[in-house]
C-alpha cells in the first residue's frame, strides 16, 4: 500500500473517533488511556484461506434436553444452515459455508480485508451473528419446543495457504460426517429400533468396519445407508449463486448436498476457486427434484418484495 | 506442572478423544488429518489479568430500530446485565464483570487455567454465550418489542500485568461512561425536551466542559445530573457475593453502581485483588433502600427453589 | 502427522532430555520449573515460504571506522557473501539466498521443518551463525584492516503464501539495490572525484531520475553505469549447484549476479519454485568468463581435499 | 501515549526514512512493495519483566573441539562473561544478566521501550551482538588457541509479570548450574584422576543423590565441593555498579558469584526490583579479596583513559 495514503487514513481515522476527540479534552481520560496500548495486534498473514469454525458447546447434553431426534434432527440442522446464511448474507467475502452436526466451517477468500484481517474481530463477530441468529431464529424452525437455556458455539481461526490445503479441510470434516453419521445411524437403530441399551449398542459397534455397520443397517433394519437424506450423510454446503425467482435473478444462499472429496465438485462450481463471482443456480435441476425448505424461505422472501413493488 | 503428569495427561486426553480413536481405523480421516496441525496455539501468558470486552457492533442502528429510550433504556441496560449474569454464572473465574452502554469488560482472575487460558476459546465462548443469553432473555426485559434482526456483538482479549493496570483498565471505561453520558443526557433533553434539531444540539454543545453541561442540565431543563440513576452514570458492576434469601445464604451475581475509580472501592470488596473469595452482600444498606430488578429476579429463583423442597 | 506416532515421540523426547531426568530426582528444580510454561509456542503456519532477513546494525558507522572503499567495497560485500554461505551450508533447507549492501535474505522452502518451524529458534540461529561466520573470517578477506568493534545484525521472519509474493518479496530487494547503488555511485563520485562535499554532493542529486543519474556519471565521469561489476548493481544471489571440481562433481553454493526481477531467471533454475533438487552449474559460461572468488575458495578446499585422499 | 504525539512521531519517522522518500519516486519499488506489509507486528505486553536467554548450539562438540578444560574451563566462561558485558553496554535496560555453562539470561526492566518492545528486533539484536563480542574477543581470553568453526547461539524470549516469577526462573536457573556442576565434578573427577571411561563413570553415578557425590568427591579425590571457585558452582551475575577506579567513580558491568535464590541477594543489590538506578561497588570487600578479571579489565581501559586526559 502507498504509504502516502496510509498516513492520510491514518489521520483521518482519528479524526473521525468521537472518543478521541473527546479524550483530548479529558484528563481523566487521558490518564488512564494507556491502558489501550496493551491491546495486542493480531492482523492476519495475507494471501491465506481464512477458515472460521463454529462448534456446539456441550451439544450432546443440549440436544437431549431439548429432544433432538436421533440420529439427526433436520430441523435442527436447518437452523445451523439458517444460523450459517445469515452469516454468510452479512460478509460476502465468505464464498463457502460448510456444516455438520453441531458445526459450521466459513470459508473467506485469500483476497478478503474485512476488519482488516484482524483475528479477533473476524472471530468474535462470526461467533456472535451465529450464536444470535440460532437463539433468534429457534422458534422457526423448533416450533412450540422452547429453549431451556441459551445454546452456546465456541470458534477458532486456522488458515490455509493453498488451495489444496483448503480442499483437504474440507475433505477432512466430511469424512468427519460419514464417519460419525454410520456409526450414530446404527448406534441409535440398535438402540430404539432394536431395544439395546447404550452400552449393549456400543459394545455390539466396537471394532466394526464401515462395511459392517452397512451390512447390520440393512440386514437387521432393511436400511439402505445410501438412500439415507444427503443432508445426514454428506453435511451442507452453503453456496452464493443467483438464482431464478419469479421473472428475476436474485443471488441468494443456495444450500448443496454433495461429495466434496471429489475433484467433480471443484469443477462444478469453478467460481470457488478462481477469481471470486457468485455461480448460477439450475432450479430445475435440484436435487430430489425439490428445492430445499432453507431456499424457498428466501425466495419466498423475495417474491413477497417483488410483489410488494 | 509435573512432567509425567503432563505426560499421563496427554494420553488420557488422547484416550478419551473418541474423533481420534475413530480416525486409527480409518484411512479417509488420516490422510486428511494434516490440517490439524494449522492451527496455531493461543495460550495466554500465566499470571496476568485477562479482561474480555465486548462491545455492540452498529448498536446506534439496533437502538434506533428497537425505540429504545433515550439517552438511556434502563431495560436495556438489564438486559446486557442479565446477559453478563449468564457468562459470569458459567465462567466461575471471573471476579468482576463492568458495563455499560452497549460494552461489557468480564475480568478473569490472574490464576484462572479456564480452556488452560487459550485465547481464541476464550474469546469466542464469552462473546458466544453473551449473545445467546441476550437474545433468549430480550422477552423477558423489552416485553412485546419483537426482535427485528439478530444483534450481534464483537470480543477482545486484553492482558494486564499488574492491579494498578487492572484499576486502570477500569477507570478508563467507567471515566467514558461519564463523558458519553453527560454529553448525551444533555443531547437528547436539548433534542426531545427543547426541540432541537440533531444538528443543532450538537453545535450548542460543541467545545463545552463538564461544567457547562451539568449548568445547562439544571438551568434550561431542571436537571441535577448527580441525581440522575447511577446505573446511567457509572455503568453496572457485577460482583459475585454471598446474599441472605429468607433464612439461608446463596451466592449470586449482584450488580453495584458505585465509582470504582477511588480507593473506597477497593477496600470495600478487598476480595477483588487479593485471595479471591466471594464477599458478602449487605441486603438492608443496598442503594436506594431498593434491590435492582437484577438480584431480585435471582433471590426470587432461590425462593421458589427453597419453597418446592 | 500420525496421533500414535506423536505420543511416542513425545515420550521418546523426554526420556532423551537429560535435564529432564535430572529434575525428577530434585525438589528445588520442580519448584521453579513452572517458570518454563511461561515460553510461548511460536510454531510458523506450514505450507508457506519462510524468509529470514539480517540486517547490519549502524553500518553505516560501522563502514565509516573500518574505511570500506566508496560507494561499493568488494571484499565486505564478499565478507557478508562469506558469511552467507556459512548460514546456507548449516541450513540445507535454504534455497535461495539474496545479499545486497549490509543485509541478507535466505529463502526456507515451503515445506522446511526444520526446528520444527519454530519462528525464534529459526530467526536466532540464523542471525547468530551469520554474524559468527562474518566475524571469524573477517581476516580472510579484509587483510590487516582490524575489526574495532563487534558488527551486529538484526533480523526478521516475513512469510510468503505463494510463489508470486516471493518473486515480488525478491523484487523488491533488487529493485532497493538498483535504487540506492544508482544513488550511492553518483553520490560518490560527486564527492570523490569532483571534490563536492556531502551537502552539495546531496543537493545536486536531489529529485534526479534514474536517467537523471546515469547521464550525469557517463558525462561528468565517463562511467557507463551498467558496465560496473554486477555485484554492486544487482546484489549476489547464492544458489546450490552441482559444480565440476577436477573429475568430480560437488554440491556448493554459487554466487550468481543476475536480474531475479525477469522470468528468465525462474525458468533457468527450475529447482527454486519445483520439488526442489540443487541444479547444476555450467562452469564454463560463468559470468566474465572468471569464476567469483567466493566459488573457487571453495572449490580449492575440495581439491585439497580429493587430493589428501 | 498521548495520540497526537504519537501522530507526529510517526510522520517524523517516515519522513527521516530514506529507503521511503526513495520509493515515492520509482515505480518498480511502489510495485513490490506490498510484500512489507507481510511483516508481522510482534510488540511485547508493557508492563512485563523480559528475559532474553542465549544458548550455545552444540557446545558440547565445540568444547571438545577446542579442548575446553574438564569440568570447567575459567577462561571459556570469562569469555562468556565478556560477551554478556558488551550486550549489557549496549542495552542499558538489561539489569541484570546471568551465565552458567554455555548459556546467559538477559533481563530488561519491566518497563523498558527498546525497539518499542519488538520482539524479533530484540531477540535477533541480543543473539547478534552476544555472538559477535563471543568470536572477536576469543583471541583475548583463549590465547593461542585457534577458532576451528563459527560458534553459534540460539536465543528465546521469556516474559515473566510479577518480581516472583523473575526471582523463581533465575533460581531454576541457578539450581540447574548446582546439579550439573556436581555431577559434572563428580564425572571428570572420575574419568580423569581415577581413569574410568565415560560408560563406568556415567554408571557409577546413575541414581546417586547431591549428598552421594559430595561424599564421593571428598573420599575418593579429597575435594570438598563448596571450596571450589564461586563461579564454577554458581554461574556469573552481572550487575551495573559504580567502581572506584583511581579517584573517580564509573559505572561498569561488575561480576558477583553469588546464591541468588535467597532474600539476602536482593536486600543486598534493592535496585534491581525497585526504581531502577544502579548500585554502588565495595571494591575492599569483593569476593576472594581479589577483584574479578572481567572487571579489573575494564578498570584498566578507564585508567588509561584516565592518564591520557
Amino acid at each position: 500500500m502507498n504509504q502516502s495514503f496510509k498516513i492520510l487514513n491514518f489521520l483521518n481515522k482519528q479524526l473521525q473517533n468521537k472518543r478521541f476527540i473527546n479524550c483530548l479534552g479529558s484528563m481523566a481520560c487521558s490518564r488512564y488511556e494507556y491502558v489501550k496500548s496493551y491491546e495486542k495486534e493480531d492482523g492476519i498473514l495475507p494471501n491465506v484461506w481464512i477458515v472460521v469454525r463454529v462448534d456446539g458447546k456441550g451439544f450432546h447434553k443440549f440436544s437431549k434436553v431439548h429432544d433432538f431426534e436421533k440420529p439427526n434432527d433436520e430441523k435442527a440442522l436447518n437452523l445451523m444452515n439458517n444460523a450459517a446464511q445469515t452469516v454468510m448474507e452479512e460478509f460476502r467475502d465468505i464464498v463457502l459455508s460448510y456444516g455438520q452436526s453441531d458445526e459450521y466451517s466459513f470459508i473467506f477468500r485469500k483476497e478478503t480485508n474485512v476488519f482488516n484481517r484482524r483475528s479477533a474481530k473476524l472471530l468474535s463477530y462470526v461467533t456472535s451473528l451465529f450464536t444470535s441468529s440460532y437463539v433468534m431464529n429457534w422458534p422457526n424452525w423448533m416450533g412450540d419446543k422452547k429453549l431451556q437455556y441459551p445454546p452456546c458455539f465456541d470458534g477458532r481461526v486456522v488458515l490455509y495457504p493453498s488451495d489444496q490445503n483448503l480442499r483437504d479441510y474440507l475433505s477432512w470434516r466430511q469424512a468427519d460426517v460419514h464417519i460419525n453419521n454410520l456409526y450414530n445411524t446404527a448406534f441409535w437403530n440398535l438402540v430404539l429400533q432394536a431395544g439395546l441399551t447404550n452400552q449393549e449398542a456400543e459394545a455390539e459397534l466396537r471394532g466394526t468396519f464401515s462395511a459392517d455397520k452397512n451390512e447390520l443397517l440393512f440386514a437387521r433394519f432393511g436400511i439402505n445407508y445410501n438412500s439415507l437424506p444427503a443432508m445426514f450423510r454428506k453435511g451442507t454446503i452453503l453456496l452464493r449463486k443467483r438464482v431464478q425467482v419469479t421473472d428475476s435473478k436474485r443471488q441468494l444462499i443456495v444450500p448443496i448436498y454433495d461429495d466434496l472429496i471429489r475433484d467433480k465438485f471443484w469443477k462444478t462450481h469453478p467460481e470457488l476457486l478462481g477469481k471470486y463471482t457468485p455461480g448460477e443456480y439450475d432450479n430445475e435441476s435440484a436435487q430430489n427434484d425439490m428445492l430445499p425448505e432453507l431456499l424457498t424461505r428466501q425466495m419466498g422472501k423475495v417474491q413477497i418484495e417483488l410483489e410488494s413493488r
